[in-house]
């Protein structure tokens, strides 16, 4: 079993090596590490935020542990040196077409979210967004107009990418409470009516989930209104971006969701993936040691489920992750003060 | 001064019919109204949601004021007849690029909100939200690919697109609190790259606006986590109709919320524009007078403000119907059991 560590920039190195002491404590066996850059740190070495070497190493690994990248010392470098562009490469590269990422209150952590206590308590969804295609991955540029400079970006979407993603969604959703609502624009976009007729073809392989179509405007209106009606959102790259930044900002506690991104091949244990917090590199909190590790272990045990097959060892670390918190270990985020050290520490002990 | 009524579908006709009584109660020297079909109604009426006549009508006229167009009768008709392209349409042959969309809490209704009461109460917001570009109206279509049938669609922005926008924001900006948020994909669209340039040359002009850029992402995020960071919110037209929504949903009050979309034809008394509550055509509950008619009366405030120079007949609508609001008149969407007719009359009432 090989694992591609890109801990990256910010405090994405800390809350990972937090979950590589927690991988440690699994004593998996025949497990073998690689650590590779990624981001700002992998630009300063290398002068690319995604270096060949990065891509070969996250290629020969059954799954890539990712910390998170940004560096606000690259802001003024063009786009393309820029770390975030790190992550949009790795997705392509290692062809990464299915982001997973569950939103749900942890009991006794209503508080947390904007929301009030009854909302906040109903959410337990899951995002199933694409990332291979859409306006992401087409062909973009500037031109003269008529109106001075003009950008543009094109946006697409085939059968096909659709029809995997939405296996990927119905997958997710017959695990789950078997209820599937696709997003999409299709009063306006041509890309939302293939992708809106392709899910529906899709949806007749699984007559246990129930489907429902939604506009992204009415589900970024509902997210908030009653987002206990979600089960799996299946949507495109774009919708997805904003609607899984919305879900995790309404459960409240960005420090603990994790994310998984899947691509198409097998490993010898499951699928190969790359795993990652869904918050940033916090250079603000950097190399202080109070960045919450929890999204980086919970981000393991997504990796430990859908990459190794390890599911009995990803439900011990989400088990012990939930006494954690019911023990009141809560780092800064969550409004205590728990270092990453103790947190991990914690982890550690509740995992014995 | 010309006024063309459009009612449209469902609730619309209902909610219009109250606008228009306190329209009549001002008793403006020179009015004249001419009504229109627009939506499904005029798809039943002439064969299309848009008709010429119902475009003539408007554009021959200082400001349109609209109700609702949708109708699950039309459902099954192909896109380009259903009732909602009529207000696509509207919005490219009338030339109204500016949308302009406030949201903020009533006072004593921020439990309307899903959001805690602290959040809800800081709401005051306004989202200007271009209307005439971007990949609503930019080729589309479908292509056999190696992946099957593909949907495509094309988005841009050109400088002299944004810049109008942008000035349309930054003097709103101006007229509140002095702060704008322009948001975008910059990291990701060429069509964004443009956008935020644009803004950037444009904020020079307004030295006294404070300009922020926020990627939509974070945008959806920070809506939900802090809504009361933000004043004016400045953005395409694909985000805009996300993040109004948003917003919309956040201060929790949908029925109580107008809407303007203004052009760049000046009339004798303003600015062209067309007016209409953010809710829907609402079928549900269309021919049982209990719509709550106040974002329709407050569209009329704007439209006496923006369209016809009535600054101080709009305040006296305004006032009216916080009045109303204020002495407990609720509809059921506010949780009351007060009618269409008995809100109206008490906002005729709080006129006088
Ligand atoms: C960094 C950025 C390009 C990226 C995206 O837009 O996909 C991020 O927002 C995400 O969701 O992972
Ligand atoms: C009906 C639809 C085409 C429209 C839009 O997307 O602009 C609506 O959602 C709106 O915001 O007015």
């Amino acid at each position: 079993m090989k694992i591609a560590v890109l801990p990256g920039d910010g405090i994405g190195p800390e809350v990972t090596r937090a979950a590589l002491r927690v991988l440690d404590a699994l004593a998996l066996p025949g497990l073998v590490l690689f650590e590779g850059d990624v981001g700002g740190i992998a630009y300063k070495r290398h002068g690319h935020p995604l270096p060949q070497e990065t891509i070969d190493m996250a290629r020969a690994a059954d799954a890539v542990l990712f910390g998170a990248v940004g560096d606000p010392a690259c802001d003024d470098l063009p786009r393309e040196h820029r770390p975030e562009q790190a992550i949009l490469g790795l997705r392509s590269e290692l062809g990464l077409f299915a982001n997973l990422r569950p939103a749900a209150g942890w009991p006794g952590l209503e508080d947390l979210s904007p929301l009030k206590p009854q909302l906040a308590r109903g959410i337990d969804l899951l995002v199933v967004r694409e990332l291979n295609g859409d306006v992401y991955f087409g062909a973009k540029g500037e031109r003269d107009s008529d109106g001075g400079r003009e950008g543009w970006d094109s946006m697409a979407y085939n059968e096909a990418e659709v029809r995997r993603i939405a296996h990927a969604g119905f997958r997710a959703a017959q695990s789950r409470r078997k209820r599937l609502t696709s997003v999409d624009k299709a009063n306006v976009l041509e890309t939302s009516r293939i992708w809106r007729e392709t899910v529906i073809a899709v949806a007749a392989d699984y007559p246990d989930v129930e489907l429902d179509h939604m506009y992204v405007d009415n589900a970024a209106m509902q997210l908030v209104k009653s987002p206990g009606q979600f089960d799996v959102i299946l949507t495109g790259n774009l919708f997805g971006d904003i609607l899984s930044d919305q879900a995790s900002a309404c459960v409240g506690s960005i420090g603990l969701l994790p994310s998984a991104s899947l691509g198409e091949r097998k490993t010898e244990y499951g699928t190969f993936g790359l795993y990652e917090p869904i918050h940033g590199s916090a250079p603000d909190i950097a190399g202080q040691g109070k960045a919450n590790p929890l999204a980086a272990i919970l981000s393991l045990a997504m990796l430990l489920r859908h990459s190794l097959g390890r599911e009995a060892d990803a439900g011990r670390v989400e088990r012990a992750v939930a006494q954690v918190l019911a023990d009141g270990v809560h780092g800064a985020d969550l409004g205590g003060s728990a270092s990453t050290e103790t947190i991990a520490e914690a982890v550690l002990k509740a995992l014995e």
